[in-house]
């Protein structure tokens, strides 16, 4: 017996009978005791069709009306599941994002969650309501609707958790948790009982398609439990918590791949202070991340500077990278179309040297050349040749003893 | 130049073409140097579409949840209409009901408004913005989202245009204006270039179809002056504004007939003082209006007590009326199928005798019998045999000089 928040995504609710459905599994939860809080997104395909009625309106559709069109995708399944729960003789409450006091930033179409009102849910759970709050969006301090980018339920799931001090935080999805590896690519991937959050977020390119990374910062920093499990059967999902000592103990918890990356290498830049903040201020300012940075020392005080950026900031980032080396006076801008960054990631590296030279060793076997290496405390990444990519994941998640039959 | 409140219905908005239709429509009052209020209904058709998805929901889906669900639709016009209008170059911006401040009483489905804040409108005015409000909607005290029920965006319209204290409110609507008798069953009827708020009241009937009489109310309490008029053309439609001497001196403004009433009659009542109360609080405790009454006292302490119901109602007052006649000794309750309600309505009859007499006397000549009889300062209503309804509208437009020609 607890607080539980329990999160359905769109394909949970994407017609009447798997809203019904939603309904029985959340009834279930709340006859053993429990008090509920269901949070969910728009019936799947809702936010498109809204999106292709925007865009009949207006070829570049205002963001702020964008927001007040998209958010009537949640209203409506929180009202239908309400419903649904009241005509099975449950009392039931739908809230919107306004009434719960969802407050974000002013950033529409991707506002962040800066806080949570927990006092109507609470008033509702002491009188044994189910409390079925729409995802996905909130409020501006200025009273506007605001919503919370693609996945952005999820972060609503866990920011309402950490206002009422859940227990637990259930994430219904279409997968069963969270793989050592993209079980497509992997046959032999398993799924972790338990993953930290920092491996969570390092695991990005596993990880986005199943939570909003958003959500997993947001866990991290109010400590929320979040259980992620499929909507389609009882099973035991992945648990995504604060690591510690009791915590299944492998070195590597995943490999990932990310083919969403281009480079753009610039040739022959004089070696004089100031010259990154040249280069990656003005890429900065056109609000394009930056990923890997890798700067090779010449002779003659020049260096070749190559970093990467997603494929969809490309075109910008390239335009601006030649316009800035004719200012700068580097020789030459070179672009690789294909390459793919595989990463290692565990919170165990910490304790165990020789984790990037097993991994280096092991590509080397396969003669897989590196092109750029970085690091974080429990992540190695290394770019290679695109078409090298599927076969790096399954040599290193062999070579970490991550293989089913090890485990 | 002034502040127009301009309302659009269901139809003026049923796609993405007449939405634009509409953007056009406010910029041209805009470019006249207008501040413009905009409000507006859900797309024809969409709200009979949510009603038939709350009933897969449940049978009897709860009326808080139907409500936010229902909003939805004023909430998908307000953004696309403000999007549409920014796309043309101007500053518009969509509110909803809470962001009004529409505050409600806590009647789901039926909604009354208690108060409109128009600061957030006024504010935005001032900054030139074109305010498109969702119709329809509100909020009570508890911050709960309540509807009005049907034709509220009139009323929602109305009571904007009082919290801002408009200079016009303007109706778009699909009829052209305030007829003096249903053009359909009557091909001379008219168009009335100015109606009284108190003869609008009257004409429930004929204005039910055109403005929802609960915005007729809200506009006499505050002296708003209302024009309906067509979204398909130019023309003046009808003021409906405040009695005075300035406005067209007709002994009658209308003609109207009701067919959505039923007749129920107890024969030998009990001539008891408390009878009445002991029949009609039951009725009244069910929620049903009773629209005529009449008592016709016989020999012996006996009258026959005769009142007529709405058709949606009459099976229910019928059940309730059996039980009572049952407790109070009554013979016998008798049933009429086919009535009609014929009422002639003016401001103008306040100043001369004789239209009571007018009245009858024109039926009279057309052997049209006369069942029950009901008046109020400014109207006479007289309950007739349905078949004869069309005929006696027509009779008595013309009887009261109200056909094209004459006027």
């Amino acid at each position: 017996m607890g607080v539980i928040v329990q999160k359905f995504g769109g394909t949970s609710v994407a017609d009447m009978e798997r809203i019904k459905n939603v309904a029985q599994r959340v009834i279930k939860t709340y006859d053993r005791g429990n008090d509920v809080v269901v949070i969910l997104s728009a019936m799947a395909g809702v936010t498109d069709g809204l999106i292709e009625l925007a865009r009949q309106a207006s070829e570049t559709p205002d963001k702020r009306e964008m927001d007040v069109l998209l958010a009537t995708g949640e209203q409506t399944t929180v009202a239908l599941l309400s419903m649904a729960l009241r005509s099975l003789g449950y009392s039931a409450t739908s809230l919107l994002g306004f009434q719960v006091d969802v407050l974000t930033n002013k950033q529409p179409m991707s506002a962040r969650i800066i806080s949570v009102g927990g006092d109507r849910i609470r008033d509702l759970l002491t009188r044994k309501h189910i409390v079925v709050v729409a995802g996905f969006q909130g409020c501006d301090s200025d009273g506007n609707i605001t919503t919370l980018g693609r996945g952005g339920s999820d972060t609503s799931a866990v920011a309402v958790a950490a206002a009422i001090n859940a227990d637990a935080c259930e994430i219904y999805t279409d997968v069963d948790g969270i793989y050592t590896a993209d079980p497509n690519i992997c046959t032999s991937a398993r799924k972790l009982s338990h993953v930290s959050y920092d491996e969570m977020l390092e695991m990005a390119s596993l990880g986005a398609r199943v939570l909003q990374i958003r959500s997993v910062e947001f866990a991290k920093k109010y400590n929320v439990p979040v259980h992620v499990r499929s909507s389609f059967n009882e099973e035991e999902g992945t648990m995504v918590v604060k690591e510690n000592s009791e915590m299944e103990r492998l070195v590597i918890s995943g490999v990932t791949c990310d083919k969403n990356q281009r480079r753009i290498t610039l040739k022959k830049v004089p070696d004089q202070p100031g010259i990154s903040a040249k280069i990656f201020s003005p890429i900065a300012d056109a609000k394009i991340l930056v990923d890997m940075i890798i700067q090779n020392t010449r002779s003659g005080g020049e260096t070749d500077l190559t970093f990467t950026v997603a494929k969809a900031d490309f075109d910008e980032a390239l335009s601006i990278t030649r316009q800035v080396a004719g200012d700068i006076g580097a020789t030459e801008v070179l672009t690789a179309e294909s390459i793919a960054k595989i990463s290692v990631i565990g919170v165990g590296m910490k304790n165990h040297s020789g984790v990037a030279a097993a991994m280096f060793s092991a590509l080397a076997d396969e003669n897989i050349n590196i092109r750029l290496i970085s690091t974080s405390e429990i992540r190695i990444s290394c770019m290679i040749e695109e078409k090298y990519a599927e076969l790096a994941v399954r040599v290193l998640h062999s070579a970490f003893n991550l293989d089913k039959e090890t485990a």
